[in-house]
């Protein structure tokens, strides 16, 4: 990375911040652009450049985890057998949003008082599933389409949100790991599967 | 049901049917309200009644599907397991969804292409998720916060809109019922899940 683009880097990072405060203390829809620029000192249309909404500034943080998993699958060595390049993948991608864990839940907060920067969380999550379910498919060889790799891809994706929602309930530092291993323990034993083989219609 | 209530649910659902018709041959934006009620043949005093805004036009029939697949849970006899009980709610609410495939999948072609009203899907998932987590824990007189309600929840909900996306995309009539039992047979025996005991980091 060079030196303006470095700079770039931390401009975004302190704006993102100083946002992320502002919302919390003051409210999301309270908060102006010309605030955010103000407390940031940076000029409105330094602001505007960086985050053309105030939405990116809840959004941006979140957008880019899209496609983070698959990425981290992507990366594991080709030698791992699939459901251990994936235990991989998910113990990174995990163990990243530990170390944001505050960051992220804050942005949470805010993001359930505000519907429409929150309306987006739906494609952000179609997007993120749609990249996973193609990492399975690329590196198992099989078709995108293939229920089971589409299976695969929900019930990762399942595990990780729910460990992260939990962290987010109960913020003890670096559990997210853990309460991801004991929800593949019960996925593995002891989940109750709907049964549609044989059962009577009533 | 008495005769005006007969009557206004009549009047509903005809709105409902001109509005989805005309978002599909005019597109979403470019129907206005005043041409519903014209269409409808029903004064705009009384469209408006019925439906405040325009986003609660396609997004009626889908919030009316909230916590059904919860209430059918709970009409189940209590002598069935719990495992039998979700296979029967699931297959009356895939069953249902399959009489009103045609309907649905228009109305989702129309959220396809509309930011806004597709933007409160993610609370109606989370509402119907919630019931559905609710119901479960009522059933088998746990505390809803256990872990395994919340992964049999999710797991049932997985199955449930696989099921009905895959019905989307392959539109032969009445397979929702066949896709899930697929589904439900990936999940049982061949599903890959992430291992992540004993998984070396890297």
């Amino acid at each position: 990375m060079g030196l303006r683009e470095r700079k770039r880097e931390r401009t975004r990072a302190e704006i993102l911040e100083v946002a992320r405060a502002l919302f919390l203390s003051d409210g999301y829809d309270e908060t102006t652009m010309e605030h955010i620029a103000e407390v940031a000192e940076v000029g409105p249309s330094t602001l505007y450049r960086y985050f053309p909404t105030k939405d990116e500034l809840v959004l941006a943080p979140i957008i880019a985890t899209v496609g983070r998993l698959a990425g981290l699958l992507a990366e594991r060595p080709a030698a791992e057998d699939l459901d251990t390049a994936l235990g991989n993948a998910l113990r990174g991608y995990l163990e990243e949003f530990d170390s944001r864990a505050q960051e992220i839940n804050e942005l949470r907060d805010i993001l359930d008082k505000t519907a429409r920067p929150r309306a987006q969380l739906w494609e952000v999550w179609n997007q993120d599933m749609a990249t996973l379910n193609d990492a399975i498919a690329a590196r198992a060889g099989a078709d995108p389409a293939e229920p089971w790799v589409s299976i695969t891809a929900h019930a990762t994706k399942l595990v990780a949100s729910m460990a992260i929602d939990r962290a987010r309930d109960d913020p003890r530092p670096s559990t997210s790991v853990d309460t991801a291993e004991s929800i593949l323990a019960v996925l593995r034993s002891s989940v109750v599967l709907p049964r549609l083989s044989g059962a009577a219609t009533g």
